[in-house]
């Protein structure tokens, strides 16, 4: 399935604004209704202690690939805020991951997501759940 | 309370080893015994859509701020890993974010904390979670 | 500090009405605004394969604790359910749990509680976070 | 798949020993290697304040479900506590719910798995993750 050009383009124009996302080398990959794709490279910028990409990182995309996937499915005028998530830290990653964020239930309140991040030889690293919550957008700025 | 200087030479290299840390800006400046501050000041650089400080930046410090508050609680040859955590996401924050990592139960392999970050009027701008797993410290890293 | 005896008397009905609770034999303890204690006894009913009390049993009590203390800060016309928690089970229990739940933030919409369960000597067997949604009180049914 | 007799055995046992099960009136109706279904249907002693399954007793099948499904992989003399949880209430749920405990990873300490709810018509009423932690099995207990 495809998403319309309307929603792909408020997806990229909201990521694009997020400064953590160009900050940490993320990249958008796939957009799809109820579905989106982030991939993030390992590099020393994003790691932790041992060298493995750092949960904070893993969540970052996570939380974004959640957010949008839940984003594709709002009306034009509303915007997205992550109200909870829950990350589980399934395996180290040490090359490149890809966060991918699936709607499990989307309400006219709140959507719930599915979190999952796969390394380089797709194996599964972490899994998790979100809760967002539909807001109104932001008034000023690109629906 | 205090750590010991060797406890607090293990949080502190450690945390400069973590790149994720650097990369964000984000400080060390509490450790006691089962608790730890990490400071973040708001770039651009960490920044979600709307200009507030990005869910994954706040999680990045909150989950280490809660694991670098278990490792003190841990004898000299192990180390920590985050198994998950949960965080909610109270108040959208501006200027500067500080998690609060404390340890609700320390046990032999699992330690659980409390994760909080409060924005720069000590309001509650999220809270949260986690589980930890102690291993043994790397080999060949200083431990 | 107290509540009015109305919010006092809205809670009662609820939990009254909570056929779980009281097959459960869970009773009210506390009323306050924003926090709520609910007492639970060991019984075999409530076990799991240890003779322990089930998580599902500690979960039943914590999430009813958090879902009443939400409730005492909402007007007459509102109603509770509960959108999601996560609980860590810290320790076994035997004799007799006392689930608190404390308000963390009451929004106009969701409202984030703390979840602590504790045993007959007073220490922490359970540990979580919930959130709640803010509904309108179902028709025909007392407020 | 199908798992050993003993393995079916071992997870038959257990469930029958665990008190709250039989007091919810819940059954276990799928064992398969790391996938346990178990069923629960609607009675009054198991609801909330408007008449739906009670998040708590929801919880409870949903946590049995997955502790389960993660001992089907377990050696036989090794037992399953729920280290914690996490659970998105989703819709509520009248008549008869399923809980499905799938294993998403099977480590040597610790097991992950996903934990959805169904209703009767088959749509997905809570879904959840949750995190085991794989113990000896208890002293003079059957294994």
């Amino acid at each position: 399935m495809t998403v319309s050009d309307d929603v792909r383009d408020r997806v990229t124009a909201s990521f694009a604004r997020q400064g953590l996302m160009r900050h940490l080398g993320a990249r958008l990959t796939l957009v799809e209704p109820g579905r989106v794709h982030i991939e993030l490279a390992a590099r020393p910028e994003v790691t932790q202690q041992h060298g493995y990409i750092h949960a904070g990182a893993t969540s970052a995309v996570a939380d974004s690939a959640g957010g949008y996937a839940g984003l594709t499915l709002f009306p034009p005028d509303a915007d997205v805020l992550t109200v909870e998530y829950k990350l589980n830290l399934l395996a180290p990653a040490k090359d490149r991951i890809e966060a991918v964020g699936t709607v499990l239930r989307s309400g006219r309140t709140l959507t719930v997501c599915r979190l999952e991040v796969y390394d380089a030889d797709r194996r599964l690293v972490a899994a998790g759940q979100q809760t967002l919550i539909r807001i109104a957008a932001a008034p000023g700025e690109p629906a």
